[in-house]
């Protein structure tokens, strides 16, 4: 240790400059280096492309992950650094291969309709039907009732993409399609609609919840709820089309799709606006807020504050869409008496037993998540 | 767009394992060119370290990444891809920068005592400032008593970090100080201790508050809440200090303190209390629910999840500090029941009024956490 605060900083110009200057000689060469490596990924997605094999590879992409931590604990640096600067890498990487083509898994199928496909949800899928090669039409409710239902009747596939309140009664006034036409639809609570589509079209019918919205970088990682209806060998070719898009598809029946959709989304969406209606209330300064939040309480400010720069329409839809939802909110309700009643009692010890029996049953997430949520705080940057 | 899905992938195998080999060379040349730019950054910490700079530069920093961004621009690439790569290598070397010297602000000081040093957070106080030069030790239930009186009579700096109930206490019944010593604790409120330590030493005293736990990668961008209490010029080199580690100080006073706490501390791990419990007790399958969780989801998962892993007895005294915390949380079950009642009368209107009152509150900042998060998203992993 050297040196005390009356020292003078300015007589470590000399050598700082020196070394920033290597240091931008550094970074350019890591430039193109990183344009090296994505041109090379781009070209193996062309490969991909050309040959039908998914763009998101989870195992390979774990393997070569396993490779180079390994690397970089040879040449001493964090194998944690390593692989968040790869992952950074192959999700650009993902974000490019958005754009290109992909293989057309149903070569004789005909037209594709999306009704709603001027919605963004619907927009989104009706450009990668197009990048896979599909004659796509639009149908909207401007469109001409009677080019509507000729398009409609003559379509190979047909997906439903309006608002949750309007899909039953939009599925129930589809004119009658073609027998072997497949009928899908993208909402996101599907016990209701499942029955509409099934007693609208006797032919394949599938239910899709794609859950993400509609603006994201890629769809690689992304999940698609899939809630089979009629016939699921006739919709397989569109779950590989999925899964070529990068997306994960998982399987589910209507109702434990919409009891898990109760939980992940309505529960989550209410709980966040009940939080921001009462920070508002309480009207605290927020930048003040911001000013004494670490990143880890920036990041739960944000994922609060996140919500209203979206739709509200929407979210009343996706927390009122299912009346089991409006029930499971009652029992949080109660709950959140329970805490709050065992904090005003002072029960330090039935606080410590309740937290306890919580943390068991997330089991070994808790400690993950915890993990997790440090790797990501890394990432939550309070200067831009 | 070629090929169907019938073409054979096995064709495409020759060319991706030359593009694959390909790729795994620039990963290698990457490697080593990023341990050279981690290597150029620790001789520039070594230079700061020897003439008193702080490792954490925000405007330094913003400039020379405005700078990288345009030059991806000239070449094509993303400048928000360079833009995380270049903070993650500035991450990695904060995190080797944590463990360096650091100049010592307060060159006759004497010694510095630590009352509950061997608590976590005591504990990375402490070996901060065995890194920045001083003579520290840590006094400790189990110290003799007369050991410990005459190391605190003789301090320095006394740093008290002993749990949040037990402080004022331990305050009451230190020694006698050194007339020039520095009292400071590293409570989580602020109100009753400052009164304690101003009662308990008629010499310089300050309120600290780190906000982050005790086991952060680095103390870069993290904050620590700053209460003036008595003589700030006494104080002031503790402030540089801090600062030269990397950290933010915030200054504040004692009450704007706790209220802000009660909404920044309180209210939210509450909020994920009630919401955990609530969750425990629906005993939904929780690897379903990851299943079909999107990374947004997911994230929302992380964020409860994570408290259970940690200590039950820190959040129930963070929660119960405050008398003005539960008259606080009180307000958010009233809030809690507007927003239920609004949702079970089916008021939409309203819904969507409360929602853009909530949305106007946040103002600019709803927009911006909501690119914050994508930012963020991108790094949230379904798969390690």
């Amino acid at each position: 240790m050297t040196g005390g605060p009356l020292e003078d900083p300015d007589a470590s110009e000399g050598p700082l400059s020196e070394l920033r200057a290597q240091i931008d000689d550094v970074d350019t060469e890591l430039l193109d280096l990183l344009q090296r490596r994505l041109d090379l990924v781009s070209q193996v997605g062309e490969v991909k492309g050309r040959h039908g094999l998914p763009i998101y590879a989870p195992a390979r992409e774990q393997t070569m992950i396993a490779a180079k931590r390994t690397l970089a604990e040879q040449h001493g640096i964090s194998p944690d650094f390593i692989e968040d600067i790869l992952r950074r890498c192959m999700r650009e990487s993902y974000t490019q291969e958005k754009n290109m083509g992909f293989t057309r898994q149903a070569p004789d199928l005909g037209p594709v309709v999306v009704v709603g496909g001027a919605g963004r949800m619907g927009a989104l899928f009706a450009r990668m039907l197009v990048l896979s090669g599909y004659d796509v039409h639009v149908v909207e409710r401007d469109t001409d009732p009677d080019d509507a239902e000729t398009l409609v009747s003559e379509a190979g596939l047909v997906v439903i993409s309006v608002p949750i309140k309007d899909t039953v009664g939009v599925v129930r006034a589809l004119p009658p399609l073609r027998e072997d036409a497949l009928l899908v639809d993208l909402t996101s609570t599907k016990t209701e609609v499942m029955a509409a589509m099934l007693a609208a079209h006797p032919g394949p019918v599938l239910g899709l919840h794609p859950m993400f919205g509609p603006d994201v970088d890629s769809l690689a990682k992304q999940v698609v709820a899939a809630v089979p209806g009629r016939d699921p060998q006739a919709s397989r070719w569109l779950v590989e089309q999925i899964r070529l898009w990068g997306a994960r598809v998982h399987e589910v029946s209507a109702r434990d799709h919409d009891a898990a959709m109760s939980l992940i989304q309505a529960q989550r969406h209410f709980s966040t606006f009940a939080y921001g209606l009462h920070l508002a209330h309480e009207d605290h300064d927020l930048t003040e807020l911001l000013a004494l939040s670490s990143p880890i309480y920036r990041l739960e400010l944000i994922m609060v504050g996140r919500l209203f720069a979206q739709d509200a329409e929407l979210y009343y839809d996706i927390i009122t869409a299912s009346p089991d939802s409006l029930v499971l909110l009652q029992r949080y309700h109660e709950r959140f008496d329970e805490a709050l009643t065992l904090l005003r009692s002072g029960d330090r010890a039935g606080f410590v037993t309740r937290f306890a029996q919580i943390g068991d049953w997330f089991g070994p997430y808790a400690e993950r998540f915890l993990t997790e949520s440090r790797g990501l705080l890394a990432h939550a940057d309070t200067t831009r």
